[in-house]
């Protein structure tokens, strides 16, 4: 078990020390399950009396505000705090550098000093693997792939023949890179398979989670920029550009072709269709199906997408259907009633 | 080929015996694919003139009326004793008992006597396998996995670190057990990763079908309650909690620490927000997306999801929108003739 | 690198040449990418222009106008010129025949003269393989499984025990053929599980994409027709039956015992629910969900799903909810004052 002081804790966060720096830490806890062994966070002010009624020894925070007498370290971003204090309590194991020799490799490695290649991998020929970089159990690198330093593939991922991956790239379990775009010449209503030949390339920090797919393009490249990061089971299809730093969050689906700008934000099982445009600093609302091109700074909401305000003021009106109706059943009546009173007078 | 007479077939069922209890039974078929040496089943009243035409030796059947004459197995249930009649007639076979060679294996397994452990399995250290539990080929279980016993792991079956299974699970082909959260602290506009510390614990009796994704918790759990159902590439999001007994049917998607009250059903590619509250016996249509807590018992559709009724309601009203807009548009004709009509008057 | 003539292209390609037949090619690329040593296309009228001003040294067209002077390869379909193109200039590479060492393979394999099984592979028991056919790096094909020829696996794709796989197929990375489906006995709010004893067919020339789904029946057979194109993670629960060349797009959900008649199009997260009969020819849009059974060549959109065109107009309905509720006061107002007028009349 590892354990920092407090004092330690705040040099090596950088954050300002308040309370009683001989205290022993040896673990991050949220607030309802930390101890006096443990520093907690609060980054979000609801949390504020959860935080004061906590047994945690010490809390991570922005502001003193609220918090007189505890123990605490004053940060600007006290959940990049937490980040880089779970790194310290739970360092990720090393495993053994070189290939285990359950594993298969091809022809013209070139593996990084202290690059390990896990159990049970089918490496292919003229691999490059970078420094550092730690390849899983049953992962499957293809011919010609070239993967950067310090990066993790987990267990049973799949890299095909001739992609990329930059450098300190996570890939989750099962996900699969360079898999063949859904491309076909139909004439007479049969399908005729159109070779993809194009390859996938990730830039460096990209994180793409469990189970997703990535396809290559049909020529040239499906790209994902730099510090993107994909949950489990979004489909990216081929020929794709995904913009810098942007989150595209489970279930999500781009269609091939398309363009996404950087620090765009897709939420759970949204959509857009193929060959669009979609600006940069983009939210695109749960579930949402983007079916035009977008400027910069949309906010986006509903299938097909309008912008988030007008798609939630028609639901609202939706809503009020009913009482439109009955305001119309009543306008009815009173004009008929008026049009007899009419014919009577005249 | 195994088989049993009716008069064995109603014992073992428990079930009551109407007709020629030594006729040798084979196999079970639907209706209208079912012989004479097969038995079929009558779940459904819709069926019923099905079955009286068809050519099966024997029915399964929740009641006698309208199938006189017809040897009937009677019984509660009928199609639960589908269910024991498949198992009778395609027992899964026991694979060998031990590790295959091709496997690799960490430190200290601790290894049921009849737990088998199939080929180009990769096994952590300190995993425990219960008795029986059978994993399957190509499966990779990381480190300090506990998994319990009568547990079956079909091929690639990934669970990661330190998660833990309980009895008589079942993990379908591509499922991932413990990958990553999706957690980033956002600074500036670039997302740096919150290590996921936490794990995965599935109970007793779960499924988790094909290319599912369980994310492990931040710090915690990750819990699936027992006797759940979870279908193909469904996302269940880190530190996410599934009550007992609930279905979760294909490309569902749960977001992060949202919490499902037991018996809840989810019908396919609905989805929920994160950090909500769903209370007991919760029934969500296909396709819905519920956006805020609900108490036990609701019946939820449409996005964002509302009590279904309404949402069905509203669907309907909006159907008639076209003729609302000719209703009003008849008005707008009338009221000007009788302003019309008055202006002449005065 | 292998070149060509314009001169042989138009001969293997059975294109008429207008220009120089001389010209040495290297290979294709897009209209924006294209050099004098490739060919290019034009298959959308919309780039006419980028393809006058493209630096391509030959470019596969429908008809010559508007590119005079180019030099051109004109045929009835360039589509599928391209695709013949690409495989004349990305010819597949021939993997080894015969099984890796490091794979493991049951009794009575009846393995192609020509198949290939490349490393850590594992081979059920009593299975065929064809000729030609390629089985991927860490594949799992389980026992009584027989796959056609001139198929490919890509890696680590599961064919469950007893499959079928026809001629000329392709599966993709992390593909899962023949997971149980999802089928429970409801006793008392406890789901007991169903076995699912039947089997997955796939036709000729079908292919299924990367992390794709496809569930074994219950009893008898989930079938995908010839010539069927399944994109990445899409869902086929059991019994499902999709009939010939039909394509679904990626993260489509076909729900249990649905039947979809031949040349249907599913576009991207549309759903059906279970025990429907689809007819021929049936477009659905993307995200629609289809509720009912439907007869041969409809057109269908939203949730749930109707006649697109009829879909359309609601969704513009909807659209102008806001300028209704404004006539409808204003109608309330104007009938408002006429009911005054009328009263200080009588």
């Amino acid at each position: 078990m590892r354990s920092h002081t407090l004092a330690e804790l705040a040099e090596l966060l950088g954050a300002e020390l308040v309370g009683d720096g001989e205290r022993s830490i040896e673990g991050i806890r949220p607030l309802d399950r930390a101890g006096p062994e443990h520093i907690s966070f609060l980054h979000n002010p609801k949390y504020v009396a959860q935080a004061a009624e906590s047994r945690a020894g010490a809390i991570l925070v922005h502001t003193t505000d609220d918090l007189a007498g505890r123990n605490l370290l004053i940060c600007d971003q006290p959940y990049l705090a937490v980040a880089r204090t779970l790194e310290l309590f739970h360092p990720r194991p090393r495993p053994e550098p070189g290939v285990h020799p359950s594993s298969v490799v091809g022809d013209d490695l070139e593996l990084g000093p202290d690059a390990s290649v896990g159990p049970l991998v089918s490496i292919g020929r003229r691999v490059v693997i970078g420094d550092r970089t730690v390849i899983g159990p049953g992962c499957v690198v293809g011919d010609g792939v070239r993967i950067g330093e310090d990066c993790i593939l987990h267990p049973r991922v799949v890299v095909e023949d001739g992609c990329r991956i930059g450098d300190r790239c996570i890939l989750q379990a099962g996900a699969v890179i360079g898999s063949d775009g859904y491309g076909f010449a139909t004439v007479d209503g049969v399908h005729h398979k159109v070779p993809q030949v194009g390859i996938v390339v990730l830039e460096d920090d990209v994180e793409i989670q469990a189970n997703t797919t990535v396809d290559r393009a049909t020529m040239g490249e499906t790209r994902i920029g730099r510090g993107t990061k994909v949950d489990n089971l979004v489909q990216l299809a081929h020929n794709v550009q995904v913009g810098e730093h942007c989150l595209l969050v489970s279930q999500v689906g781009i269609s091939g072709s398309t363009k996404i700008g950087r620090y765009s934000v897709f939420a759970g099982q949204a959509g857009v269709a193929g060959h669009l445009d979609i600006g940069e600093r983009t939210m695109v609302g749960a579930k949402a199906g983007v079916m035009k091109s977008v400027p910069d700074g949309s906010v986006l909401g509903g299938f097909p997408a309008r912008p988030q305000k007008e798609w939630m003021k028609t639901q609202a009106a939706v809503q009020r259907l009913g009482a439109m109706r009955e305001r119309v059943a009543d306008l009815e009546r009173r004009l008929s009633a008026v049009e007899e009173s009419g014919k009577e007078r005249s």
